[in-house]
């Protein structure tokens, strides 16, 4: 039950796994190579007009090859800000539940993920650089629109669902920032299953609630 | 009703409204200095260690006049930070209204005051710190739990009312967050009537709920 969760982490293959990562014939790290060009098309783009495409060109490597290592454009984009997390597994994992639970389903692979370190730290990096930059704030929020809320949003028959989706995405940023970032006691020292308790029905409601 | 906020909004004196600032004989802005001395006290000392009687040491005044202009130490901190609210009148606001109109309260008080600029910017740029500096975190904390949710949880007849106010306070900080940091579009265009009713109930439930 609690290894949901490594559903949709992102698998390393065995080429990029540590100790074997140099696979290009000139001896550079052609994964590093495309999250490096990625990293500088969405800088330069923002996250809607970067193409796969374009970051291929930048970084000198086929397409194919983009396409080896990432699944798809919000893959790229979670590895240029070092989350490893596969967005469209995790919300497909999401969606695959029953509906009564997808606020619990939500909030447990969030704490499980954060509860790692590197993905913490990751995913506070990202909200600091995002409140602190308009163009960082647009590409995040395009990330999130497009490839996150709006897949669940999509899903959901109420005609509000993106305001829903972006009402359960201000609950689970807040439990981010008060859980892992500001740390309040209480809910830094709750266990796992006391916040899925606590939170699940809060974005449960905020998706689904009338 | 809807100037529930002036209530709790700091109101400067004749003395240090704009153009009428200097009041000290030798000429200097004493509540400037005051407010700089505070800021110091508080980045080395943190929240609870600060004194107002250090303050005031601090800034060369009488610790008389650190209390004509300042209510208590929340009020001062909030000075420091930028933020315009008196947290003690807050919190006063919060408590005078009906139990079951709790959540609403707090979250049409956000509302009202962050759709204003100045203090939108300030509480945005005070939660980027937080989340930069484990020292502002730390701070941020305290004052948080000590000023504020403390002062909140400890009206709530509930055992478990500190965990209750931190959940509180993540979906606080996280509406801030997606409604005018982030910007989520659906959120952000909401109107303030839209937000508290689908915010306050989410509020209240997190304070009261079972």
């Amino acid at each position: 039950m609690d290894n949901t969760a490594s559903d949709f982490e992102r698998q390393p293959t065995a080429a990029v796994r540590r100790g074997r990562r140099r696979i290009s014939p000139d001896g550079a790290d052609a994964r590093t190579q495309i999250v490096e060009a990625a990293r500088a098309e969405f800088a330069d783009r923002g996250y809607d007009a970067t193409s796969l495409r374009a970051v291929a060109r930048l970084a000198g490597v086929d397409p194919a090859l983009v396409h080896h290592y990432f699944a798809n454009k919000a893959d790229l984009f979670a590895a240029t800000v070092d989350v490893p997390i596969r967005p469209d597994l995790l919300v497909a994992e999401i969606l695959r539940g029953p509906r009564d639970a997808i606020g619990a389903t939500i909030v447990r692979a969030i704490v499980t993920q954060l509860d790692s370190r590197p993905t913490r730290d990751a995913m506070l990096a990202l909200l600091r650089t995002a409140l602190g930059h308009e163009f960082a704030a647009r590409m995040l929020r395009q990330f999130m629109v497009r490839e996150v809320l709006g897949r669940v949003a999509s899903e959901l028959d109420t005609p509000d669902s993106e305001l829903r989706a972006s009402l359960a995405a201000s609950q689970i940023v807040g439990l981010i920032i008060a859980r892992y970032g500001i740390r309040l006691d209480a809910l830094a020292d709750a266990s796992p299953d006391e916040v899925v308790a606590r939170v699940g029905p809060i974005v449960q409601w905020h998706l689904l609630g009338k």
